[in-house]
């Protein structure tokens, strides 16, 4: 860990706490608040598999703090957060960016995999919302961010699951920004409407990747400016849900 | 039908299921499909408490058999359709009527409360969904009605458990339904919003359920009759969604 | 007009009055509300074009009465709906059932064009709404049924002109229903989503056409039934909004 | 830019165009835009009423041109635009700014109140947003963003009026959206949820204005702030819509 930083300014105690940094969008939002100086302490299941983020983090003068954790166990996340806040700093915003998507015909949808992508997906978001709320109320101050999707306002055919995970997960934000933003805690949803720049989609999706050369897909630095926006906004205009899309998506 | 059908086979009976029985609305609605000539096959937690309800069928003329089964639990339910299916009717209507409203602040909804909302709220929903579906789509008929609430559609501070069970839900019901009505099958989810007149609010809510002298709360037969209508929709003109609330609700 | 209908029952005061009669659906309406007794008055820029919708409601043993007015004119609405009061019997309900679906890029969209669709899909919808407010007003019930489309919902690429009328249809229907039900006026609004069987689908959009042999486009019968259904409800369980599309539709 | 840019052509000229300048919103939008180089034309009734803005801006180091004209008259929408693109530069971004909030009972809203409130915000959105669109077309690229107000999502008892025009102005926002963002022309909504720090509000609801000590309505220029995030945005992540409102506020 970080306790030998000794000569750290007053910013390396800030921390952007990154739930779900194992995707290109999560690493580009880390990236992000630690250019601003904030100690970025990403979060993915296999803690090694962070190494390159927090080494390209470190390179541009940043810090990161890996974590490999997994998010939907109670006892993890509470010991992790709990381990940020006594040894790296306050944690002043938190994204949860963990995603589960998965499409099947309903009659195909197995429990176990109906089950698995809530908890990925919604209660994941709920146990790192619950916990980050409670550092944050202690301090009068905070910003939580949720990552939504198109099926976070949509349940099209063969997205029960996911739709499902990601309707409840916008049911938290909403509630939860109604709560905590009187407390001074801003509480926002985004919703991410179309492919972003990933290996993923340039191994699985190379005519939808193509697009890249026409800025047809979404650039994950672009959509990482927006949470770092959203966590800046004073208090006397929050915003909650913006939705985020390439300009030639079909919506 | 009538009750003295004792040697019919599964095929002459037509089969209404209705999963969440235990509340007035349930038993309402049994009794609606009940006066139609349908087996109101009811079920909740606890079967011997089904007894005042299929008793009250009976009277009517009707005909209705309970299931005592925790609709959370797949080989229960799996198991339960199967007998119906084989023993009883064929089933050409389910309503999931299981709700499972709390209010908490969202530091003071404990993972396990979470949990067991969206179990009852959404699991359950998804389970007599999926297993229902399964068997209408090998008759290639049927309807499935969920019911929802306020919070299917807003995320009030406080609801975040209820609000993300509900909101589950009805994604359930809309990719359902894009999915299963060019097949035959009507999907549809009612928006309950209002108090209903029953034993809960009359005690809990004495100046609510005063209201009901003045037509201000929701008559569990008058919400009853819409979900039959929705059963007799002609597939030329099918309704997804329809909201239902008092007279003199606020919204 | 009716004052020599001598033997008339108490049924024959009760007025449904269809604004846009013009089309299938409004014709379909008509014909519903005077199968149970009711006096349609129906309504369309040409009276003479109501003779056949007339004359077969007479032939189902109903009644019906036609109106040639401009429903965007104030002072013919106005007009019409004192000499209904007084010469024909109470309006119980009142329908307004006028569309203007166009599509046109924005840039060809001329404000003569968007200013007509405003009129009747809009401001007409207001007048219809306030006139016949008024007189429900005075008696203490009623019921108001606003038609409205796909457009009410989603403002698609071409649609401005159609959209921003239905929206704002769709936005009058909602806030009269907030101020009206508590006064024992019932506000509704009805979505159509999907083509309607009409003689200009059927010359315009054959292939669309065919789609009735298998049940794939509104029968305006099954639409008007749950027109009916609205008004029937009692207010202990009224509902807002339903929407209406063919099982095959997609959406 | 620089104020004595004076002989420059209108290409070197980037202008800002903010119809409905007359508030306190419309003045800080102008002065944000202003200080990044943009000219900035400014549009209300009456001209002479925009001198303390063109001051303010002058003051400033930026350059604001006043125009006074009736936005709901297409002939003199289009000769001033006509007239910016050949004189002063070109239009690179509008903002529709234009209000008409008022309440009234259903059966008191005036067909003149009606009408007037849908011609300000809802009228002249369309002429602004066509005819700048039309020279943006031409260039293949452009900024077109819309003041949304609560109304532009709900319609509240006695808002009939008011949600009318703000929910067509809202479909007129989607439609062009859909329609201009594949061909490089950014279109968005902006939904304003609570009071403006203003004159207005300053006199009329000096409870809520007292909020302004607790950051509890809606500072001006931090609204503007996120006008020019919006304009700024990459096209690979580009914003249809977003909410502002303080902190405090309920939603």
């Amino acid at each position: 860990m970080t306790s030998n930083h000794g000569a750290a300014g007053p910013d390396s105690h800030k921390v952007a706490l990154i739930v779900g940094a194992g995707d290109a969008l999560g690493g580009a939002i880390a990236r992000r608040f630690a250019r601003e100086g904030y100690t970025a302490c990403v979060v993915r299941r296999s803690a090694e598999k962070l190494g390159p983020l927090v080494d390209a983090i470190a390179s541009e003068g940043g810090r990161a703090v890996p974590f490999g954790i997994d998010a939907r166990k109670e006892d993890q996340l509470v010991a992790m957060i709990e381990r940020i806040e006594r040894e790296i700093g306050s944690i002043e915003v938190v994204v949860f960016n963990i995603g589960a998507n998965v499409r099947f015909p309903i009659t195909e949808t197995t429990t176990q995999k109906y089950f698995k992508v809530w908890e990925m997906a919604c209660l994941a978001g709920f146990l790192t919302g619950r916990e980050t709320a409670r550092v944050m109320l202690g301090r009068g101050r905070g910003t939580i961010l949720f990552t939504g999707a198109t099926a976070s306002v949509r349940g099209a055919s063969g997205f029960a699951a996911f739709a499902g995970g990601k309707r409840g997960l916008r049911a938290l934000a909403q509630s939860m920004a109604r709560e905590l933003w009187p407390k001074n805690i801003h509480v926002a949803h985004i919703v991410i409407d179309g492919a972003i720049d990933t290996e993923f989609v340039r191994t699985l999706f190379p005519e939808r990747y193509a697009l890249k050369e026409v800025d047809g897909i979404l650039n994950p630095d672009h959509v990482a400016e927006n949470y770092w926006f959203l966590h800046k906004q004073p208090r006397t205009a929050w915003t909650f849900e913006m939705d985020l899309r390439p300009y030639i998506e079909a919506w």
